[in-house]
Formats: C-alpha cells, structure tokens, sequence
C-alpha cells in the first residue's frame, strides 16, 4: 500500500482505478458493473448523505420509504419515461419458487411508485405541498462502468416533490438546485455549476432539469446533481389530482431531485493528486492523522503518552482524529499510507517535540515544507488544528475554481470549439442550434452541452456554430 | 383522523391495522406483501437507527455496503443455508434487455455475498477481526405479510464479522446481543428477553443464535433482533482463510446480527393503547405537541405569542416540539389526533393560562386527569417537559415489564402448558425435549420455544413433557 500509484498526467483513469482500491475506497462486486463500498469509503457517503440530509429538513422535507418493486405496467404509463430507461432495467421474473404474473422493475428511480402513491394521498390543496426524500438504492444495467461513476446498483437520495401551482414547483426545483449547489462548495469544497440541462439531456419524463456540473482533473465533466421540474407529466400518467381552493379538480406539480454515490467519485476527482486522496476536511472520515516518531524503544513510551494527551484534545473540540501507532511500519510508510487515503492534516509528534511541548502539523493539500510547521505548542493544539482545518477547506476550493476558470474557454467559431474540446478544456459559447446540430456535434467532437449555466452575460450574442442570434451562453464539455 | 379505532380487546389484528394507518405510519405498496414507510413511520425508524448505528460505532464496528444482486450459485455453497432461503427468493432473470447467463438473487441476507468479499480481503491474522455492518434493504418472499411485521421488502441492519478464534466470535455474538438488549430496554422500553433459539428455530447457517424476545399486547411474542454465531460454516463455503501468527492457514470464525423495520411494530405493539400509539420519548419523532385553546378570536394572539414562546423554550431544550396551529379543527379533535400518533407529552395553552403566566401538561401514557397538571410556570417549561419525557420512558418500560412478568406462566405439566398457551401466555418450562417433540408441541398449540433466557435458574429440573432430566429452562409462545 505503500507503492506509488501512477501519476494522473500519466494515465488518468489508471490514477483513479489505483487510488480508489489502494485508499480502500470500494472494491468490485461478483456481479458485472456492481461495486463494494468498503468502510473508507462508506464513511466519506455517510458525511455526505448527514451534510445532505440536514439540508434537506432545514427546508421542510421529510423522509419515507417507498418499494424498490415497481410493477412493469407503471414504467409504461409515461412514454419518455419508460423510452428513456427501459434499456436499463432489470426484471424480476420469478418469487417465491414461482414465476410472477407481471415482472417486477427493480427501481431505477421511482417517479412512478410515488406518483401511484401520492395519487392516494392527495384530495385537496390542504394536503400540498408533499415533500418527501427517500435514501435508497437503485439499479440501472450500463455497459460501461466505473466505481461511483456508474455502476449498475447505486446509492442516492431521491426527493419526489408535490405542489398545487406550475410556480411552485419551479421555485422548488430551483431550490434544490441552490441545496447541491450549496452543498458541493460549502462541503465538498467543488466549484460546481449549476444550470439548465438542453432539451436533449434532460430527464426523461421532465419539463425541464437542472444540473450541477462539475470539473474533474483531467477536465471532463461530471454531472453531480439534479433537480426536475416534472410539471404534470407524472401526474396526468397516473391521475395524481386534488381538489383546488376555488373547488376544481385539477394535476399536481411535481419536482424530483437527486444527488448520489457518483458525488464520491466526484471529491476523488476533484481534489486528488499524484500521491492520492485528498479530502475536503468536512467530509473526510478521519480529519487528523497523528503519527508518533521514535528511533529508540525508550522513547516509546513519552511520546505514546503525548499521541494520548493531543488526541484527547481533539477529540474533545470535536475534530475527527485518529492515531496511527501501529509498530510493524515507519513513520514515513505511514505518512505514505495516510496521505494515500487523503487525511487533509497530520502531526507528527517525535522526542524533540515531546521535549519542547509542541508537535509538528503537515497539511495534506501542500506538500512538502510549504504545508509544514513546526513547534505548535500542545495548548494551542485544538485552536490551530481547527483553524488549519477551515483554511485547507476554503483552499481546497480556491484552488479547485481556480482550475475550472483556467480550463473554461469562451469561444466564437467552431474551429476554436474543436480546439477547446480536443485540448480537453470547457467551450462557454453562444447557442442557437437545433437538437440535431447538438448532436452532431457529440458525434463529432465528443462534447455535449453540460448546461446552460444559471448566470448568464445577457442580452443577446451570436451562436457560434449557425451565425444565428442566440439568447443563452452554454457549456460544453466532454463528460463521465 | 379523529374516529376510534376498533379496541385491542375486540379484534388485535384489526386494531393494529387501523392504528398504523391512522397514525400514518405506512401503506400498503402496489406489490403484493410490500409497504410503504410514510414519514412519520420512517422518522421512527430513523431514530432507532441512529440510536442502533451509535452503539454500532461506540463497539468499534464501521457501516459499507454491499451489492443487492448476488449470484444464485453463492447461496448453493452453504447447504443449510439455500435451503432454508430458497423458497423465499426473489430472482432477476433479465437485465439490461437481455437474459442473464445466471439468475441473480435479490439479497434476502448478505452472507454468501459479504464472504465473498472477506475472502478475498482476509490474508493474516493481522487483518482481523473484520468488524463491519450494513444498512440496506433486502427481499424475503412470504406468502402472509403484515405491515413491518414481515414484508416482501424490509430494512434492516446486519452485521458481519469475521474473527481469529471461535471464542472472540462467541463473544462478538453475545457483545451484540447485548447491545440490542440493550437499545430495545433503553430506548424503545421494550423489556426484551435475550436468550438463544433451540436448534431448529436458528438461523439456516447458523451453529448458534440469539434472539430477544418481545412480549406484544396481546400477549405473543416477537422475534425484535438476532445474534448468530456462524461458527466455519461460511467461511469454509468460500475459502474464507487466514493465516495464523502460528503460521497456519485456517478458515475465519464468523458472525452476523440484524434488527429490522420489524422493530417499529414492536414499539406499536408493545406501548400502544385503544386510543393509538404510545411512543417512547426516546424514539418518538415529537415528543411534545402544543395545542392552543381559544374560544374568541381576541384571544388567538395573545395564545399564539405563548405558544411561540413556550415551542421556542423546548426546541432549545433540545426536545422534539411541533405546535398545532391549525384553525380548521378543534382543540379536542387535535387532543384525539396528537394523541392517535402516540405523541408522550402534550402542552395546552389557553388564555387563562397566558394569563397565569403557566401551562398544562397531559402525558399520553396516563389518561384522562391522573396524567393532566395545570399550572405549571412558563419559566420551568423546559426543565419540566425534560423531567416529565424522562419519566414517561420510565414509566412506559416499567408497566411493559409488569405486563410481561404477569403473563409468564411457570408450568411443569403438559396440561398446564397447554392451557397457558390457549390462554394467550407464555409458559416458561425446564426441556429436555427432541427437535421433533418440540414440532409436534408447535403443530398442536402453535407454540415455539423462543429461547432459552440467558438468565437460568441453574442446576437441573424435570422436563414438563417428557419428565427427563432437563438442563434448560425455555419460554414458549405463539409468536408473530
């Protein structure tokens, strides 16, 4: 584990398979496409889904569980929906030692159980708005698969939205796309931007989807969120009506909204670099690795005694610390290993430390003497590791939005597209083509439009393929 | 929402049906024999979980995940173990547009699936003891199905463990069983009996298992969590070996333990009454609901003010509160409605109360005037409402233990076993019966040994059936 992994500017897939498996992040399943979440890598989930979670009751959601069982005949009832995933679906056929009269749909997202549930629920504006999230895990049967990226089976949350008036339902979407958008920088520290989907990427079965789009370090795009504003096409599919205050039967509004384990492989992406992980401290398992320093047996056991005082310290202020005092590796081999598995702090606590009170703190976001201070003194040991901690957060980000603005080009003439796309680089450009022309130009050059970005120059400019007069800018980019 | 359910004495079944619909607490899904956790159903299961998952950590286990799919070849390895399963399976045939080379069974437990895995993990001693747990989902095929209870679909956790000798895993089996003893007495004030299951009630796998035992209203009992030591059965199934700090290559000694969704029944039957649920605070997702009383409408902002006040006192408290402000109903259909969804304490505020400055209290588990106190002072809210929630809990534990030591029956004959037994008890009995005596005992009373307690009277005593030497005592009931 304590072997190098190959450098991203190198292989940058190599990279990330390598510094997935050596971080004990997942591991493959038996099952073609299916992955393992291993501890280390359940943990940074966990912290996402606590992050995610809370901001989503912070702003009146509730949580239920709906059957991951959906019967085939509900996927059909919506005609895009059903175009859209029915390549992807895996069917139970048989339960119970029998064959099953109807096969079942393993849930690859369940706009259509809900809705056969809110049609029950719902009789009048009284019971609006619903809004619910369920944690769950769905499948859906991609070829082409990657741990966290795409997998056959994944985690997410799914929130599923009801409203009383078209205009509900847009501000819901549009604030839930604020939530992610919040989320990712505040605690993933990933400048993600957010946006409209086109027409042609959107949700099958939405009026309208937003995104945030993330930059990852070989400067594709990950989409790593999505909020859909599903007007009424569920709801007229399965009939979810309720009564109006004027005394009309009419159709919800519906959103539905989703961020899953894909947002794991966006932080590796984001932030990793040649050595490894390296973790946003709010979502890193461990935030403070300390590793003790000896030479001599004798000093064992006044350094173990300092490793216990400064954990304790930590602990107490509520830092996520752990102390590596295995006595079968050394010191450096477990720098190695810790910086592998991206803890964003260390200290280092040796003799000469003991003897001067103090420890040594290396900061996992610069290496080498840069992010390397000596002399901390023990008292002020939870003030400081608190304050390194913050400043490796917003640094994290700095740095990260500082790459995405580097690598986003404002082009004007397909030539310079092509260059863009071929450099692997970002195009932010004017746009007026047809879906054909988007597609054509996926066919050709690999991008597709990520998003039309929510802040826009305005006005009006000229559409970079046609010559036409395009009212929104786009970003282009090859993606995951 | 305000009509009576029908009693428990009349009809238990129907009662426990209509409570769980009332109180919102699920419904039924389009599949057959799966539910759906409604929100306030889902925020107690998500209270038990987070209660369970503290415990988890605090005995150094992490939570990962597994894939659902697993090959049906896997469950074949461990001959007990396919048999005992296959005849609740649930099989994907088809996925991704195509027939799959092997159907994939949809988890009904993750053993097969999770060694596996550790096979390939586990290397030396050094890398043990694995000590991991899942939450997730899983699929048992059952013809009669009841809301929590037993459904096609349940969440649950289960723990995996694998370890260097049969005493730690021993141990591991019985540290958990502890725990969940543990969580149900403490937090759900479920006086669970812990013990271990006669042979032919253990897990299909299992050497041995451990169970806590609840008793319902109604007197039957239900199996609320498992413990089972899975001894080399899996390990040797898929070559789960180590080598030894002897140097020696042996197979991993194993556990797996879960809890369910089944556990949310439990607290419903356990604690609920003919008015509805009775929550413990501990697990209740509020734990005080303020109803405002007015008369005049003049009166409606000097109460609202108070209210505010008084929700803003508890919330700071760090006490679940929610107030009722509602004007479409009345006070006493929001007493009946609060008090259908088991919340523990219930605040009224008229204006004669904003005018003493005070409150009323009305806890759910006393009715009518014995449970009511007036005039308790604004500023003494909070301390009162924690002291109040803490006696509750209490409360609640001590008249479900009083109810179950009042219907246990020590028998020593068969005649008095049958009859403890019709009447709806349990029978505790020294056994030193067969595994087909104690068959044939199910087949004519409906009854099963339960467990075998943990806590033994010692010695030896005369089996009631056959009058040999027994050196166990058991507890036996019809259970759900």
């Amino acid at each position: 584990m304590s072997e190098a992994v190959t450098p991203r500017s190198q292989d940058y897939s190599a990279w990330y398979i390598e510094v997935i498996q050596r971080a004990q992040l997942v591991d493959y399943g038996p099952v073609k496409g299916t992955m393992v979440i291993r501890p280390y890598g359940y943990a940074i989930w966990e912290h996402i889904q606590a992050q995610l979670d809370r901001r989503f009751k912070a702003t009146g959601h509730e949580n239920a569980y709906f059957p991951m069982f959906i019967p085939y005949s509900f996927l059909q009832k919506e005609a895009e929906h059903v175009e859209g995933f029915s390549p992807e679906l895996a069917l139970v056929t048989h339960a119970g030692g029998k064959k099953l009269e109807e096969p079942l749909v393993v849930r690859p997202t369940s706009e259509t159980i809900i809705n056969h549930m809110y049609a029950q629920w719902v009789k009048s504006y009284r019971d609006l708005p619903i809004l619910i999230n369920q944690w769950a895990n769905v499948v859906r049967w991609e070829l082409r698969t990657r741990p966290f990226l795409r997998t056959t089976e994944f985690l997410w949350q799914e929130g599923h939205t009801a409203h009383a008036t078209a205009a509900e339902a847009e501000e819901e979407t549009l604030k839930m796309l604020g939530v992610y958008t919040d989320f990712a920088m505040n605690e993933a520290a990933i400048p993600v931007i957010p946006g409209r989907k086109s027409n042609i990427e959107k949700f099958a079965g939405a009026v309208r989807s937003y995104t945030i789009e993330a930059m990852m370090g070989d400067g594709k795009a990950l989409q790593s969120g999505t909020s859909h504003n599903l007007g009424q096409n569920f709801a007229r599919a399965f009939e979810t009506r309720f009564q109006s205050e004027k005394g009309e039967v009419e159709y919800v509004w519906q959103t539905s909204w989703g961020v899953s384990t894909r947002m794991v492989g966006g932080v590796i992406m984001t932030h990793g670099d040649d050595k490894g992980l390296v973790l946003p401290p709010r979502l890193a398992p461990t935030q403070v690795i300390i590793v003790p320093i000896w030479n001599k047996d004798e000093d064992k056991p006044p350094v173990k005694e300092k490793v216990a005082q400064v954990e304790a310290i930590l602990r107490d202020a509520g830092i996520r610390v752990k102390a590596d005092l295995s006595e079968q590796e050394t010191a450096g081999w477990k720098f190695n290993e810790w910086e592998m598995r991206g803890v964003p702090l260390r200290i280092e606590i040796g003799p000469k430390d003991v003897a001067k009170d103090a420890v040594v703190f290396a900061r996992r976001d610069k290496p080498g003497k840069e992010g390397k201070q000596f002399g901390i003194p023990t008292a002020e040991v939870g003030v400081q590791a608190r304050a390194w901690l913050d400043d490796i957060q917003a640094a994290m980000l700095q740095r990260a939005i500082e790459f995405r603005d580097a690598n986003i080009v404002d082009v004007t003439s397909p030539e310079a597209f092509r260059e863009t796309i071929a450099a692997g680089k970002w195009a932010r450009a004017w746009w007026a083509g047809t879906d054909e022309q988007e597609r054509a130009l996926k066919e050709e050059t690999g991008a597709t439009i990520r998003c039309f970005p929510m802040e826009q120059p305005g006005g009006t400019g000229t559409c970079f393929l046609t010559g036409g007069e395009a009212k929104e800018v786009a970003l282009f980019a090859r993606a995951y």
